[in-house]
């Protein structure tokens, strides 16, 4: 394999699902692996869930939390958009020489605080240091367990007139990172969204196979989540502009930096898709969580233009979305 | 907490102790945390093993092994001292932008080897890019689960009289790590012992009872995971120096670095303490694996100096292993 690694590679994009496709997948080829999705079901006996993700946002510190509550809640939703509770987290540092001490407690503190509000323990860890200029002040690892509670979430299981439904507003946290590395622009205004969704995700459970799947649409934001789902499928989801969350700041701070909110990272917004007749118990539940309160559908499967994503904009035109192309936002996760 | 992260605090002696006692047990205090045994054993039902560790040696590519090879062992590794036979891994890698991809497939190939020779499955993972000069290079974390085949290894369970036993040479990888990083002393000779031990580990959990404890003595070597073993316990571990098997390249590298190699890092060895009785059984099944051939009881449990290790020179003296003190080996997994 030729070439060199480019921050495109790590944008949760098309670089990022070439890589993963060509070169991992491949490699460690097995059906749990190759499901890909945000956590293993375990095969054989088929009762666990595992998942993984390192965390290396920059600022570590931003509006609605840092970057020891976001490992915690990034593993946790991980767990329970492939349907599972989340019961047991690793937690590995590796740590800068010459971090300071009291930051490492502010930002354990909250991993632990986040921990106890999802009811998981941190059972097992790791700690490296190495030497300045070698990493950024502070990267986590989580990886978590759980206890399989809805077997086959699957993006196969998609019908055309099934709901997609979003949990809340889009883009809000990856429009505040990036806001908050630009303090000169409407600082202090955008907070992230970085919230634990395993109580929404299991209240969702109980609609059964109504419930077709479910993913958190963290890096490349919700275009590129359903993407994944209807990457050769015989379905397109075609999507309501009008009918989109988004915060009105969101939108301001996305207009000033030419960003899409459909491309910009969640930390506490899932994406459910549900057959129609469950549309309406799905926002009701959904919106019965505080982090959910603006659940909407946002859209419908459809047979035509299978394989696509497409959005009906307000003027009335429409336009595919393809997935996140380019490192649009580094380091958000 | 005041004072600032330094090199000394992930050395896996004394600092990264402090550190993890101080401010992480605390933190998110729960009895399988608070066990810090090499993997952790999940409570409820008591039937899974769960370990991680994050990889940042340099250099990545070493004689013996590499970055991918030693992250699939060194979790293998310990989930098999936590009494589990390895079964899940997960995969998370941070990447420096202009990694060259080639490298990165040489790695994850032999990631995937080892994990096809250990028998476990790669069933998740995470890809991060950070900007140039934001790592170095290369991180791996893995995560495992293993399925709990031998419950109640302790270092509580030890008791005057019971035998160490070491399952090779001290201190090869380490020794070889430093050397690789100084090409002009003795380039080519020495070797990493890198190497899965979880079958050697499985044939000793027959020994039942008998068997107290495992830990395979990496970061801070043997010395520091004998002191894992009798801090705040009512017996010493009396080594006898002449009985300890070293490499005599890594005798003459570790003369020439002014190292000693009872505190240099091994990766494909292990440290069991087993009943008198049991010793024999114990070597005969460690000799059986090519790994392991050169099994040796280096030492004995004894009531006097409780919570002491303590060395039997070669000239008929004694003194105190501590615990390594300060980053004597930097990075070295």
């Amino acid at each position: 394999m030729e070439g060199f690694i480019t921050m495109d590679h790590g944008s949760g994009g098309k670089k990022t699902a070439a890589l993963i496709d060509e070169l991992i997948v491949p490699l460690f080829r097995n059906e749990a692996l190759a499901a890909l999705g945000d956590g293993a079901v375990l095969p054989g006996g088929g009762t666990l869930v595992f998942s993984t993700d390192s965390f290396v946002v920059t600022p570590l510190f931003f509006p609605g939390g840092d970057i020891g509550k976001l490992s915690v809640c990034g593993t946790v939703n991980d767990l329970a958009m492939a349907g599972g509770i989340p019961r047991y987290l690793s937690l590995s540092i590796i740590i800068e020489d010459g971090f300071p001490l009291g930051d490492l407690e502010r930002v354990l503190s909250s991993a632990a605080r986040a921990a106890a509000e999802c009811g998981v323990s941190v059972v097992t860890g790791d700690t490296k240091v190495v030497e300045r200029g070698h990493c950024d002040g502070l990267f986590i690892n989580t990886a978590g367990i759980g206890t399989l509670a809805c077997p086959g979430l699957s993006s196969s299981s998609i019908r055309p007139g099934d709901r997609v439904i979003l949990s809340g507003t889009a883009g809000d946290h990856g429009t505040a990172i990036l806001l908050s590395r630009s303090p000169e622009l409407l600082e202090g205004t955008l907070s992230s969204d970085c919230a634990p969704l395993h109580r929404a995700a299991a209240d969702l459970y109980s609609l059964g196979p109504a419930l077709r799947v479910l993913r958190d649409p963290t890096r490349g934001g919700v275009a590129t989540a359903l993407n994944e789902f209807t990457e050769e499928k015989p379905f397109s989801l075609v999507l309501e502009e009008a009918s989109i969350p988004v915060d009105p700041g969101v939108r301001t701070a996305c207009d000033l930096l030419g960003l899409d909110p459909l491309y910009a990272a969640n930390e506490g917004k899932l994406l459910a898709v549900v057959a129609p007749e469950a549309a309406e118990s799905a926002l009701q539940i959904l919106r019965s969580h505080p982090a959910c309160c603006r659940a909407a559908v946002i859209g419908t499967a459809e047979s035509d233009h299978a394989g696509r994503v497409i959005l009906r904009t307000r003027t009335g035109g429409s336009r595919i979305l393809q997935r996140l192309s380019g490192a649009q936002y580094p380091r958000i996760c």
